[in-house]
C-alpha cells in the first residue's frame, strides 16, 4: 500500500512562474489527503491528474491567503462536479467563521455536500486517525497560529503465516487469538506470536511544517522520520529578513532536518526574490546532505522498505 | 496611442489544462484596465509578463467565482509588494460588502493603499471617463446581475495644421479657438474649422460580454464596434443546456456578432468539455466569418487605422 507526497505548490506568497502556492496531496493506501490549498490548487490538480473528487480531508496549516485561497474554487468546483459526499476541513476556526458568515464567498448551503469543520488543538495533538494513518499537529512558530502536521502510518493486524496454520491446525478463533497478537498455547506448551506472524513493515512517516520560523520545539514530534517537509523562504543573505517576518532561511531548515535525524529532506516556500533554486541546495547540503528542493508537480514515494522514490 | 486587449484566462468555471479562469487587460493609451479577476489571474500575469502594478481600476462583470476569486491573491500581492497607489473596483455592490465584512479573506484596512468601489448601475451607463476612454455597462442575461463593458476610444483634441498657422499667422488665441472646434474669421472672411485641423483618426472600440445568454437587447450597444468577445460556453449539441444555465453557444455567439456588424469576433469562456476547440470555430465560420478563438496568452492589437493584430 502507497505512502505518496505530491506537491502541488512550491512557492511563497507572491507567485512566480511555473511555482504556484502552497498545497500537497499526501497518499496513505490510496486515500489522498490535501495539506494546504494556496490559489490555484485545482489548477495544479488537473494539470497533475489528481483525481481530486477522492479527496475527503483538508488540512489547513494557517490563514495567509497563499494558503488558503484556492478552497473557494475548489469548493465551487465540487459543486458544479454534483459532489455529495462530505468534506471535513481541519483548520484555524476563523476559517469556519468565514465560510458560515453572510458574505462569505462561498455559500455552503448550495454546494449539495455537506463540510464539516475541525477546529486545529491548541496544543500537539492527533487530530485524524483511520486504520492506517494518525495525523497530528506541530505548532510552528510564525505571525499566527500555523501548525505542521505528522503524518504517521500504523501498523495494521498481524498477519499470521500459512505454515503456522497448516501445521498447528489452527482454529478460526486461535487465528483471532494471534492475529490479536497473543501467544498460542498447545498442550501446555507456549508458542511464542513472533513465531507465527510475519515480520511487519515498520510504519512510514511524513512531516509537513510550514510556515515557520526556526523552530527548534518541533524537532521532538519529527524525530526520525522518512521524510520532512520544511519551509526555506529565504537563502541565508537573507537570515535578517526571514527572522523579522518568522520565515526560515535554506540552512535553518537543514539544521532541524539534521537535529532532527530525518531521513530526508525536502525544502520550498520559496520567496519569489529566489530565481536559481540550485543556490539553496547548494547551502543545505553542508548541513545536511539528504535535501531535495520542492518543485511543482514532484511525487515522493516512499517505499515499505523506507526507500525514497523521487519522480519529476 | 495603444489599444490592445490581453486574454489572461479563456475557460469557463471548471479549469482545463492551460485554459485559466475569466480575466482581460484592456490597454488602451498605456493604460491597462483589467476586466473580471478569476482564480490564477495573478499567476497569468507573472506568466505573460503584465505590468499588475500598473493596474489602477478592475471591473467585475458578475459575482460567479471564476469571475472573481482572483483578486484576493491580487489584492494580497499588492499588499506583499507595498503598493500605495489607490485601486477601484467597479462590481455587483455584494463585493465591497463582503470585502468589508468582518470575516472578509481579506483586511481592506491592512493593505496599505485605498480600494475605492464603484457600484455597477442598474441600466447601461457610462462608468468610467478619461481623455482617451470612455467605457460603458451592458446589461446581459444571467443567472446573477451581469454586466458586459463597451470601452470606447475618444477623439482627443482637434490636431491643427502647421500650415494653417503658417499660413494665417494665428495667435495664441486664434490656435485655441481653432483646436476647441471654431471656424477661423479672418477680416470677415470665414475659413471653415476642417480646412484649419489635421482630421482625426476614427475612435476604436472593444466589447465584453460575458457571461450571458443569447441575448439581442445587447446589439444596439455594440454596433459596428471592432471587437467583440462574447462567451460561448457549448457547442450546438449543448444548445438546451446552454439555455437552461444562460449561457451561449458559439452559434449565438456568432450570430449576435453578425446582427451587430462587429468587425471582429472572439469567443471564450470555453465548456471544460469542449477539448477540441476547432470544433468551436467550424461552427461559428459560417454564421459570422471573422472570429478567432480566445486562447490564455493571446493579444489583439487593433490599430489606428482598425486593422487587427493578433499575436499568440
Amino acid at each position: 500500500m502507497n505512502f505518496k507526497i505530491q506537491i502541488l505548490g512550491s512557492n511563497s506568497a507572491i507567485p512566480y512562474f511555473n511555482r504556484f502556492n502552497t498545497a500537497q496531496i499526501i497518499t496513505v493506501h490510496n486515500e489522498p489527503y490535501l495539506i494546504d490549498c494556496g490559489e490555484g490548487t485545482q489548477i495544479q490538480m488537473r494539470r497533475y491528474a489528481v483525481k481530486y473528487s477522492k479527496i475527503n480531508n483538508i488540512f489547513i496549516s494557517h490563514l495567509h491567503g497563499d494558503h488558503y485561497f484556492g478552497l473557494f474554487g475548489l469548493l465551487s468546483t465540487y459543486k458544479l462536479n454534483s459532489r455529495n459526499k462530505a468534506l471535513t476541513i481541519y483548520s484555524d476556526p476563523k476559517l469556519e467563521k468565514m465560510l458560515k458568515s453572510e458574505f462569505s464567498p462561498i455559500n455552503l448551503a448550495e454546494l449539495g455536500f455537506d463540510v464539516f469543520f475541525v477546529n486545529l488543538p491548541k496544543n500537539d495533538q492527533v487530530i485524524f486517525e483511520n486504520k492506517h494513518l494518525s495525523i497530528k499537529t506541530i505548532n510552528l512558530k510564525h505571525g499566527i497560529d500555523t501548525k505542521g502536521f505528522l503524518f504517521e502510518e500504523k501498523n495494521g493486524d498481524l498477519n499470521i503465516s500459512k505454515d503456522a496454520i497448516l501445521k498447528y491446525k489452527l482454529s478460526i478463533d486461535q487465528i483471532l487469538s494471534v492475529k490479536a497478537g497473543n501467544d498460542l498455547v498447545i498442550n501446555g506448551k507456549v508458542i511464542p506470536n513472533k513465531n507465527l506472524t510475519l515480520k511487519l513493515p515498520s510504519p512510514r512517516s511524513f512531516a509537513f511544517c510550514s510556515d515557520t520560523a526556526y523552530h527548534e520545539p518541533i524537532i521532538k514530534s519529527i524525530k526520525n522520520i522518512d521524510l520532512l517537509y520544511h519551509e526555506a523562504t529565504y537563502c541565508q543573505d537573507n537570515t535578517e529578513k526571514a527572522a523579522e517576518v518568522l520565515h526560515s532561511t535554506v540552512i535553518q531548515a537543514a539544521t532541524i532536518a539534521q537535529k532532527a535525524n530525518v531521513k530526508q529532506l525536502i525544502i520550498g516556500h520559496f520567496s519569489s526574490s529566489i530565481t536559481n533554486l540550485n543556490l539553496c541546495l547548494a547551502e543545505a547540503k553542508p548541513v545536511f546532505d539528504n535535501t531535495i528542493l520542492a518543485k511543482d508537480g514532484l511525487t515522493i514515494e516512499i517505499t515499505r522498505k523506507h526507500e525514497l522514490i523521487v519522480t519529476e
